[in-house]
């Protein structure tokens, strides 16, 4: 980009580091353009995660607007930025945020992407020219008593407030699915497994409906990892010393971006803290990363009780969302299963990368900020689509294969426990080793041997 | 262990699989002689882990006064049981505990383990010999009503409940170093750094004081994973359908152990899920993580602060533990922070080691849950020893080197910031710039150009 | 896609579970449509990968001309599906790939999708309308004698041998870059740091050229790795016993495929083995992992090095490439070396990904390939980038800043370990004491005391 | 240790930073007695691993020859030295090696703890009293010409050079016991399964043999691994400038080094960088990783095979190793099978913290080589271990259940895939699915339509 638009399409932006190109089209600037060229990483840009962008809107908004009525802007400019604000946090505009997601700086270049976006669209609804910096000023306007150590962390926080009930919106649908198979097949009883051994009895609708409550304690991870989202260090700046900013504009801002976002921010207790501190951000992770454990456990069990069907636990049965295989005629496999356990294993990976993260900071600042907000956004978005597809396109549809549900049972030595108490622990083994190797079946065994029925 | 004893000194030993030795002295069976055969991996055995042994005590001491308390065990043997159990919760007998932590069989070696050693050293003080188990028998007797599945994660949560808090009060020493060290020191004034760049001034005060405000937030992170533990599934046996169990046995148990160890214990809502689920143990150890960045990047940052002496950093000096090299005279260097950064390491490798324990979970049980145990008993004790030798042994002895704090702000460029509300960025930006080429300090700087005093 | 477009532009296509819609223009059938909906996950398809598209049209080639030497396909047929796979070679039609990266089925929508865009391109080149799969099938013909289970790992194995030679090719440029500097800057001496302690003088180039010297040694363990890539089960079909296809066709597919691409494959030993085994993917992904630490270790050093500039280590300087911050005028930050750290973090934690999924596998087959040929060549793409841009933007620039090298040298006591062998350990440890603590520096101490000089 | 000793068993050592107590009968000094307190972190004593301690005393002994061999030390000290360090070639003395394997300092505290052992053995042969050093000192006799930095990261690539032959010799036991399997159950024919789901038929020894085909990879792997050790910057000292050390020396004592060692040992070619880098470890590292990945994904199989009995798989039956329960009568579960798992997750979480070790390193030196060296030689003796145990106590043990293989495989459409190059993949699916709705056995289902037999 930039490089090598023609004369027609571009036009020139300077920054301290001299001059470059950008589309003509491009709302950004300078320090956006320079990032483009720094960065050609990963190809994922931070446009691509609209709860980031928004939020950074919402942040830029609040702060124009706690300038204005602490008479530090003039209240025509801060109109002019909340009117744009409100046009990125309508989700407009984000093919101009093409600064790539690992970017150095820690943030510095996304928060200029935004600033200068905000500054020439502003200076467009103003009637000026792009790069009239003197009427709206990147820097000196849009960034006015901020700092990138101020605004990304705290914009951070507010697009993860607003990922993270998305995913609890759609872990609540799978919980659902769950709950709701395991009502329809409470009746269906079958062989509990332990280590993969003949256990005890259970009710395929105890099985299924215990996915969904271990589900419903990662809503409330989740909703509990949110609470502790809701503390910005918005107004303490470079490094929480509060330079070039006030404490009246800290309050003021973080009342607006609450105001703003709907959301119950408050400040940080310890700015200096708070300005390097990424603790909640791993926090986070680590909760993502309990559920994906949770979810891929889940899809681990559904692919084993549905393994045969015929040569394998053939207990239930997911339902066929594509032909299983290039070779193999009739082979349906469990493919939606399989991706929720892809999709476990990025974010547990994911975790770790975060891990290094924020175990890399330095003194003031954490400059891996970037890399932990993609990571955090992009598991939050693979994992929410999973749940819904998980739920829609195989858990709703699980059915019971009930005939072999019983036959397992029945084929087992799963009673003999319930024995233990009325017959003694040496006798109901002695037992249970001769069913074994007669082959016989719990039914015909327990009417030869005159022992009492189980429930 | 019991294959090479000779005659004089070994007893033999029966279960289901036949006949094998011990040594005269033991108190455990033959179960937990398989499983010494079985499991000579680590060299760290269970009976390292005093809080887990208590706590299986615990557990065995709960069940058996609950089961005399509803009518189903003699209270002769409960009472039997119950002091056995005490001397184990003293501390006593821990050289019994032999088995590996790396054990397959989900816990039950553990289990059977300390069934052993209550039935032997109960047959002991009612006057029988070891292994006459007609009078008091490891399963029928010491697990009655229970199973290893409901017995282990039990004792675990409980063990972890009283692991968890001596590490809480080792965090709050460090947190009280650093912020004494905080309050001492809060008059130096030094350069703040943002990526390792000069970037405006601070007090080295309240950069040591963050360092404990942020171990305060783990505190409570530590303090909140605490009161998810409380939740125990003991009365749902093997796989919470609580076959051998009444819900009544399930009640009396639960309250008898709560009031025995002192802790809020509560049942499991669901118990089919409870008994397989590990979330809380992924969650406790994501916690143990994110302290663990948080300790190695305080860490990182002490060696960083104290480079040098001369050639680097050299705002503060850690205070020499030992001498630092063993060809380079006069230098001494930062082990203790380096210690505690290896720790750390060892912290977050543990909780990839748990993350695949928990995801590897099948069906109605996690197999795993031995090296899970081990794992977070293991972390949370490297952490604690960590956090009280960092504060002995380092924190507390910080000290400032203020004329090399003041030189480094005073060569530097941190405070052209405070100037941009005033003078603007662009000119700031020129001005700082030139400042750097000519070499000169910010006083003479200043100046020589009339620029205001900056706080 | 598909479900919504409307009549005009779309057309149905059908399996063996029913009927659907894609674009008109769409190369693609109904089992890519299935995939589609079956994974809208995480927004990135097979098709953003050319090496494993490339890879997948020369198995497909090479099949053909297999069967069409052994006489059990058409010459005619072979021929036109040469044709459709040297356009895919070529890089053509890579829009006809919108298969999401983290699918389910082992491989086999991305296999369904190359099997179905050459049946479909093949008709027509046949002058026959897409779907009339009677003249070219995407099944019978394009997949003949094979399965996903050969088809997929043989063609990530070919892609890698195309992809990691790219990156070798970046990190010869870095280590270039990194000698050309060590030799540049040989004759500034400077202070060696172990443990962030002034330690012993050293050179400047010595310094930079020794991340050369590791980034050669990291280009000898891809070239090893590359080597074991070289082994495909191609001919194994569904689980290595060749079900569909003959011992024959094995020989002729995997000969026409080293030949068509000019790589030194040969055959699994042990076919069954081949169909489940990834470990060439973990050894591949833990060097991978390896490089990624050197990466950001010299990241980190170069980020020491140049720290400050004023109050930190300022020995080097980095090429400044933007505006460091927006709010600290004249801040310039290490903005490449931070991307670097980032990358390496992705790539360290996909490792983990990695290592799950290769841990998942379950008897005849890993399910998970397709996630773990994602994070491969998503790894090398970022690895090779980032390579690139830290060679072009940071490392080729590096200045050295020899005044401050020469005075933190000064400064220091390192010239004392030398005297060690001369005046012994002892009285050299009280010298570098009292110099120390004098303040003083070395010139004038060695001065005084007629210290000898040090090289 | 030290401190409460009472003076009647005590001795007075001193170093640079002051006196302290030893107990009367350790062979260690003052800067030992320094470490012990400093490093109560892991109880896991560098003692604990006899290959460390062995290559220690290697080196020192090579350094000390190389030393008397130049003129550079008397040849009576060296004989002295070198007397004592083959005592503890032999394995002698490693009760005198306390010190914390979560040492800081980078392993000075290692290298002194030899130093000290050294000196005061060489003392008590040469009949002078311990600390007695104006005969044989720690430092300028027994560290002569050398630095941790040297030693330490020589004497641990011998370590691993003797220690990953034990794990490989391990290996190659458990490979032949699968081909002993493998062979022997050639002739049961059994369901062949892709994604859990009834796929073509296969033979068990087949399934048998792999593993021990994959494990052969391994080797080969870790004997590559072994060849990388053999690079050494012994004779570098601290930072790889040779300070205090000369060419010669360097050259004699490698010599020595791999005469005395056996070894093939080479000198590092870049000295400055062989410091440092730690990459060879994380090779390694990743190698064990990989291992651990293949152990558990057959341990996962193998638990998967054998569960049921009756109400799983079961086509295979583990031998049974303990009584599987403490409460289910009969049940024995893969108990060896699940320790290999645990091991397999220890070992990955290990590489984890290694690779955070190796990213960590700064400048001139890694300053957590000892966790390193922990990590690796803990790693290798699980993986050693569990080796061992699980040939012994459960693979070659395993037998076939052949009636539940041959049921498996006729209830299945497995023989299907065999018949589309004979009757095309729509018509072959088509009878998969009829036979399946049907409940027909193969052999039923075949007779009545006719279908050619299947090899």
């Amino acid at each position: 980009m930039g490089d090598t638009a023609n004369a027609s399409d571009v036009r020139r932006v300077e920054d301290a580091l001299g001059t470059l190109e950008v589309p003509g089209s491009a709302l950004y600037g300078a320090q956006t353009a320079r990032a483009i060229r720094n960065f050609p990483i990963s190809g994922i840009s931070i446009g691509d995660f609209p709860h980031l962008i928004r939020a950074l809107a919402q942040v830029k908004k609040a702060t124009a607007l706690a300038s204005a009525d602490l008479g530090q802007m003039r209240p025509e400019k801060a109109e002019v930025i909340a009117r744009v604000c409100d046009e990125l946090i309508a989700g407009h505009h984000l093919q101009h945020f093409p600064v790539d997601v690992l970017q150095g700086g820690a943030g510095t270049s996304t928060n200029m992407n935004i600033n200068e976006v905000i500054a020439n669209r502003g200076l467009e609804l103003m009637g000026h020219a792009p790069g009239q910096y003197q009427h709206l000023h990147p820097n000196d306007d849009i960034n006015r008593a901020q700092s990138t150590n101020d605004v990304y962390p705290t914009a951070l926080r507010v697009a993860l407030m607003t990922a993270v009930p998305e995913l609890v919106a759609a872990l609540d649908g799978l919980a659902q699915a769950f709950e709701g198979r395991g009502a329809a097949l409470v009746g269906v009883m079958k062989l509990g497994r332990t280590e993969l051994q003949d256990a005890v009895p259970m009710s395929l609708g105890d099985e299924m409906r215990a996915y969904g409550s271990t589900l419903r304690e990662d809503i409330l991870r989740l909703r509990a990892a949110i609470s502790l989202l809701a503390e910005v260090n918005l107004g303490g700046t470079a490094i929480g010393t509060r330079v070039t900013a006030t404490p009246e504009f800290q309050a003021r801002a973080v009342e607006e971006l609450a105001r703003i976002t709907g959301l119950p921010l408050r400040a940080s207790g310890d700015l200096i803290e708070a300005s390097w501190d990424v603790g909640v951000f791993v926090h986070l992770s680590g909760n993502l990363k309990r559920l994906a454990t949770k979810l891929s456990k889940i899809a681990n069990d559904l692919r084993l009780l549905s393994s045969g069907p015929r040569g394998g636990f053939g207990e239930i049965a997911l339902p066929p969302m594509q032909p299983g295989s290039s070779i193999m005629p009739g082979k349906v496999n469990p493919v939606i299963a399989e991706m929720v356990n892809q999709v476990a294993f990025q974010v547990i990976g994911m975790d770790v990368s975060i891990t290094f993260a924020a175990e890399g900071g330095q003194l003031q600042l954490n400059a891996f900020e970037p890399m932990i907000g993609y990571g955090l956004l992009h598991a939050i978005s693979l994992l929410r689509n999973a749940s819904e597809v998980f739920r829609d396109r195989c858990v709703s549809g699980i059915e019971a294969r009930p005939e072999r549900c019983a036959q397992n049972l029945m084929a087992s030595t799963a009673n003999f426990a319930a024995l233990v108490p009325v017959i003694g622990y040496d006798r109901a083994s002695a037992l249970a080793k001769e069913m074994v190797s007669n082959g016989e079946s719990w039914e015909t065994f327990a009417a030869r041997h005159g022992l009492p029925p189980v429930a």
